[in-house]
């Protein structure tokens, strides 16, 4: 038996995109007809079976779930892990963890190995290049040959499909008006750029807490970062003599630098300014001062996400699709980094 | 095709423990006779395949590398993952990950699991439950049918292969020399129990630079905990009317567990007693006061067991066995939780 051939091979050899080759063998119109033809001549002559997903689930159940997420570096992703663990070792289900790196390519990769006999569904949050991107072919293709999948966290509006996600808005909105509540009225948003759906929703549910509490929305005090490895440096800057009274931050390390920023320009938090995060990770609790923080509850998230994929893998019949989304609720934690009343 | 029959299976349906039905399959005289006869009609009888991993590894090679850890919490693991993720995407490896919840039996059943074809080798650091038990079958099965396997950070002697470690001993002599040099003389040692291989180096390391300074060995300045979780108030209980100026804890939330005792106990740090850690993690960065520790650099780790592992796999003939341990230097980082000079 040769190595199998692989997606990635076709796409080195005539050197095209991974993306190009997957949409190509599923006959899509977007692909130039020229291309198309000759992909699949290639495919076809090395005796590639695009189909192997439905193939697999045919023959055989593994019993085991695959996840797919960005990076590792997160508690929060490391928390849905235990989460998915804890109910799959329940139901007697392996667990089989990938990385995408936040890459579309290796998105694409980890599906297609996974779905290779590996696995008998996906449990996935999305990288930031395919929310860039906005190319959600692979997903289609797995759905489409009965392989389950759901989304987490990072989720689009585009894939019909089971999801777990929490209330962003609304979590976002609670630490914003709990920062009201205790007096702050010139608050700071801390957040990630607009294609980072959560940061998004998050910026959506700041700005709504201020028009209800009748406060206007100062485009001056919103800073939008890209990436998180020089977000403490970009942090500084931002708040560098700037006048506020709360800030708010889409995630723990944005609200850790953003206290650290504040101390080094001399002022007071919570005394002078109170901040809110957004993760319960470990660093937020014992942080000093420890962080007041809308907790995520990845591990619920976590659970909620194997019990659906489970429950689906587990109908014998082929019913009617029927997708849910399960919304896990956040929870403001209040702790030392914002005033009490 | 019916589902394939696995360890676990044959373990439920007979009543007996995994590594007993494992044992049995390879004729280990420490399963009784009548046991082994029973198990082996039973794989017999529904046609179990012990050598499926042989069978795989002469059909293909899937150009992946399965990792399997005790947890994913730990930042250090979350590390050493990157480190195997950076150096197998250079040379076109995929990775797949495998939580053990530091559960024997579910190491046995990952390793099962991965080598079954979806895997060309393993990156294993082992669960506390195999070094308890001592029982390391599975590891020799997988080596004596030539699926190569690095061990990192959690390596026993018994096990003839390659690994990765680091200078623990070295690296906590470091740690309680400088303790000793910037003029400590009642320095505390919190340690993990002894059968986790790395606390009992640390320990070590801790008597020797106590002894090769002249400072006499106190057991009473000596903690030994089982888990993490009840960690904090073991840590403050050990501390409470304790006459130390130093500690040295094997990891960074036994540290920071330790400072805060200290501080609720109304002592300064690094005033009134200075504190070092193990592992550079977010926390220790980010702690307040931020915290001098031992960089295990689990990224440099995780990159060479991958450089090791890919390099067995991608020789073509049977060279005789030739075993490495790499030791991975680590580095004393001072940060504000020791005095200065």
């Amino acid at each position: 038996m040769k190595p199998k051939l692989t997606l990635k091979h076709i796409a080195k050899e005539l050197d095209v995109s991974i993306s190009t080759v997957s949409k190509a063998l599923r006959d899509s119109k977007e692909i130039g007809e020229d291309t198309r033809q000759k992909i699949k001549a290639f495919a076809k002559l090395y005796n590639y079976k695009p189909n192997n997903i439905a193939l697999s689930l045919k023959n055989r159940k593994s019993k085991t779930i695959g996840i797919i997420i960005p990076e590792i570096v997160h508690h929060f992703f490391t928390t849905v892990i235990s989460g998915v663990e804890k109910v799959a070792n329940e139901l007697g289900y392996n667990v089989l963890v990938c990385l995408s790196g936040n890459s579309f390519d290796k998105e694409v990769l980890n599906m297609e190995m996974l779905a290779n006999g590996s696995t008998d569904g996906f449990i996935m949050s999305l990288a930031k290049e395919t929310m860039q991107k906005q190319d959600y072919h692979h997903l289609e293709e797995a759905i489409n040959q009965g392989m389950p999948l759901v989304l987490f966290d990072r989720v689009v509006d585009e894939i019909a499909c089971d999801k777990v996600i929490i209330d962003d808005v609304i979590g976002a909105k609670k630490a914003v008006q709990h920062l009201i509540k205790i007096g702050c009225k010139k608050i700071a948003l801390i957040s990630t750029v607009d294609y980072v759906i959560v940061g998004k929703l998050r910026t959506q549910g700041y700005k709504k807490a201020l028009e209800e509490n009748g406060l206007s929305i100062d485009e001056e005090l919103i800073l939008k970062i890209e990436e998180i490895e020089d977000s403490e440096k970009k942090i500084g800057n931002f708040l560098k003599g700037k006048d506020v009274d709360g800030v708010f931050a889409v995630n723990e390390h944005f609200a850790i630098s953003a206290i650290k920023a504040l101390q080094e320009n001399g002022k007071k938090v919570p005394g002078d300014v109170s901040v809110i995060g957004f993760t319960d990770g470990e660093l937020s609790k014992r942080f000093i001062p420890s962080l007041t923080t809308v907790s995520q509850h990845g591990e619920r998230m976590g659970e909620e996400a194997a019990r659906m994929l489970i429950e689906k893998l587990e109908r014998d019949v082929e019913e009617i699709e029927n997708y849910k989304t399960i919304i896990v609720e956040t929870e403001l934690v209040v702790r030392n980094s914002t005033k009490h009343y």
